[in-house]
């Protein structure tokens, strides 16, 4: 009682001040948009991405449906080659593409409105390796999955549990998206994505959400968001056309995203990339909208440089940022939501590099008004490697973002002239400062961001504390919350219901002995 | 020769493709202008910086002859507190301050432009202590101010030799002066700054850049650039003021800059912060056009958030984000060059924090339009520490900042379109990639921004580098440097003037013996 009392007195009139406001399930975006380039250079490049689409067209490979269907919608079959007349995938798109829509959650408080002026953040997708201090770097398993859909269901800044957090290589291939879909949906009450290594994959996912929100809910709304990656250039492949087919006839959310390491699957300019990405992801996207007219699309934008020495992509890069930036203007000119952004970087272990590399890729995530920031934490190592460390960090990041883009307060409180009247009409020869006063007493607790990895103790108090990294209390902090981590409640007849459709599912396949 | 032939081998038609071009003497800004505030919204911050200086007015501290100019020109003096009629400071400036100015290096083609859209990136200034991964922290020498001056000399990407580029505390207070600005002149060719710890030191300062470009020179050009920082809030202390008026009586440049941890010198909102710092800015901006109308300034902010836990200032932060972008913003339409940014962080190593700190603060910076960028390179502990590798890592983001705000190449080449056509039209069965192109030839040396610091390397390779973390990589870069290091040319006339100026002055102080 008496600690409790001593440490309700330390701060300045606490039940004055304002509450730190609870993290929000998404972002709303409030500082105006920014682009790089002007309407007349934007109308050059979706010229280009016209000429693409209409010369040169879109290779859509081993799916006669797809090239049926877009060639009932007006477009010229040439093998496996597609070419659309000028402005008609953009027609298509903007006829009946949602410029935003909700992704629901099985807990609606986690739902969240994708596109527009909303941001969303997602964990990192895809990683073979996980990488932690006290292990190195190792293959990834499915017990490490589980460990990121928990951090990532804790993290008040992270508002989505995402897709393949990281790649379970302990599990069989065949079956592993049973096991990932089953996490997020039992470790976390977020929003999460489908396989779309299969379409039957795909279609598995669609069915366990089905198990969760219901028949009828599942047509009706979107609850699965699913990644759709061009076979750049200017290709589809067979097995990413499938799984497209399966969630659009579902009217659940494909992003389409053109993979893209300039130099290698597009030019070296960024002008030139971003026309190229425009005509492959209006492709992707005209193709949903034709096989279910207003099924929610996002288009997705994975682009960055390359070593031109070792031939490695690099990240953080200033051409990364400007190749996004001008993607997410062409987005919001087109109407639809953008997908890109993340923590980006080449570091082998969370060192300088991964801070620096993250950060400028964060900060080119805001500058591209991104709407669904996939690989927001995690990201080591070209995205080879999911790192605990790195994803505490970038979590952490993740929170700054938010207070970036909500801007700045200009009300009476936050013009502070109050506060400075005060201040400023003390005689010169008291000690002047603003801590004490009434306004900073009101707003310090909301005031500022406040990291819980980032050290901003003195020296001393540093080396007192073990002098240690931010890569050493990322550790300690990402084990704490893992043995903190309590199960979100889950109707136990659901829970029943999805393990009973994944045996079922596990041993209609042949080597069910895996 | 053998080995000659075969490097020139290794690239693809190199005889055709475009040189890097050499790194220019400061960056042109070509994207636009960011600004996260409306006009009028920054039109209230402007409305009420002036009811700041009319109804609370700027304290002028122990300078009765500023008191007495300010007086002169129209202000109401009330014992040291000056009250400005609305619109006053900002008329003075208006009236004569350049909107832009050079400053001269004594190597012409270092002279670099500061103002307009240009930007002028310029090592960490004012660090008591240095750290390296060999020795630690420990208190910095006039051995390491020299290192420091010969690293920023050979770095390409920083365009000026800055000015206390660490404290050489082994130098008596009254004396090291001499040796700082004697450092910049002799061991590098860059533009540089004056001192300003006393009037008399700062007469030093033009007298010894008086020797190097001649009297008549010095009073129609600026050659020196000097920070004189105000003691927020609201008032400019004696010391500071000795200072402004010397460099503004020798036409010589001052950077007029509140010095402010949001919380602390100034309210906790951004929009209070802006106000505040706007009207100490215009006081002392106003003063130097009164003492020399027309004589160059620029409106300096350094402006952080502070930790409400500890007390401590804090970097990289979405706040100092705001503040930094509204006061560039505000100096663009006051007219006047503006100094901000720089690669701030409160790590006390060269790790993950200082990564994340600084790029974020670095990335602010680009969004701000800062013109003279003020630490950009060093900078470790909340500016206490100046830290050779993040030095070396920051000189490498620096160069990544100019490919930044020098934008996107629209023209025939950067569109790119005849790359797209070549590839595109390629057979389904050939493989397709753009390594092979004869735009990708032409392009490949200058597309992109190579570091030499940064790891983009596979994992095994790194590994067999030996899994070097990034400050490994710069340690061992800053040691190659000082190695190959080699003094620029310097008129041993000059020399020798300088150190019988020095020697004089030296010896008429008491305590010559130090």
């Amino acid at each position: 009682m008496a600690r409790e009392r001593r440490r309700r007195r330390r701060g300045p009139a606490e039940s004055e001040a304002q509450e730190v406001p609870k993290a929000p399930a998404y972002i709303k975006r409030k500082i105006p948009h920014y682009s790089i380039l002007s309407d007349d250079e934007l109308s050059v490049i979706e010229e280009n991405a016209e000429t693409i689409l209409e010369e040169i067209g879109i290779v859509f490979s081993e799916d006669q449906e797809a090239l049926d269907i877009l060639s009932s919608a007006g477009a010229s079959i040439d093998g496996e080659r597609v070419r659309f007349p000028r402005g008609m995938c953009r027609k298509i798109i903007q006829d009946s593409a949602p410029k935003e829509f909700i992704q629901h959650a099985r807990n609606p408080e986690r739902s969240v409105v994708i596109g527009g002026d909303n941001m969303v953040l997602v964990p990192a997708y895809g990683p073979p390796f996980v990488h932690n201090l006290d292990e190195g770097r190792r293959y990834a398993t499915i017990e490490d999955f589980r460990n990121f859909v928990k951090l990532a269901y804790m993290s008040d800044n992270l508002h989505h549990s995402g897709g393949t957090i990281c790649e379970p290589v302990d599990l069989p291939v065949n079956k592993r998206h049973f096991d990932m879909v089953y996490s997020h949906i039992k470790y976390s009450d977020k929003a999460f994505m489908g396989s779309v290594t299969a379409a039957e994959r795909a279609q598995d996912s669609v069915d366990m959400a089905k198990i969760v929100f219901g028949d009828e809910f599942v047509d009706n709304n979107c609850v699965l968001i699913s990644l759709i990656n061009a076979s750049s250039p200017m290709a589809f492949d067979g097995t990413m056309l499938g799984a497209l087919k399966v969630y659009a006839r579902n009217n659940q959310a494909t992003v389409v995203t053109p993979f893209i390491v300039a130099g290698a699957m597009a030019p070296v300019t960024a002008a030139g990339v971003a026309a190229q990405s425009l005509a492959e992801g209006m492709a992707g996207m005209a193709l949903t909208q034709l096989i279910r007219p207003g099924t929610p699309i996002v288009y997705g934008n994975f682009v960055t440089a390359m070593s031109m020495k070792s031939g490695a992509p690099t990240f953080g890069t200033p051409e990364a940022g400007h190749m996004m930036n001008i993607s997410g203007a062409l987005a919001r000119r087109l109407g639809v939501p953008f997908r890109s952004g993340g923590g980006f970087n080449g570091a082998k272990m969370p060192d300088a590099q991964a801070g620096y590399e993250a950060a400028n890729t964060i900060q080119a995530t805001i500058n591209s008004s991104v709407n669904f920031n996939l690989h927001t934490a995690g990201w080591l190592e070209g995205g080879l490697c999911m790192s605990y460390e790195k994803f505490i960090m970038d979590a952490d990041q993740a929170g700054m973002m938010r207070v970036s883009v909500e801007g700045v307060d200009m009300s009476e409180n936050g013009q502070a002239m109050d506060a400075i009247r005060e201040i400023g009409s003390f005689s010169d020869e008291v000690p002047k400062h603003f801590l004490g006063c009434e306004h900073t007493k009101k707003n310090f607790k909301a005031a500022f961001y406040m990291s819980d990895v980032l050290d901003d103790n003195s020296f001393e108090q540093w080396v007192e504390d073990g002098s240690r990294d931010t890569a050493m209390i990322a550790n300690e902090k990402y084990k704490q919350m893992l043995s903190d981590y309590e199960l979100p409640p889950l109707d136990p007849a659901i829970d029943e219901a999805l393990l009973a459709y994944i045996k079922e599912r596990k041993d209609s396949f042949e080597d069910s002995n895996i």
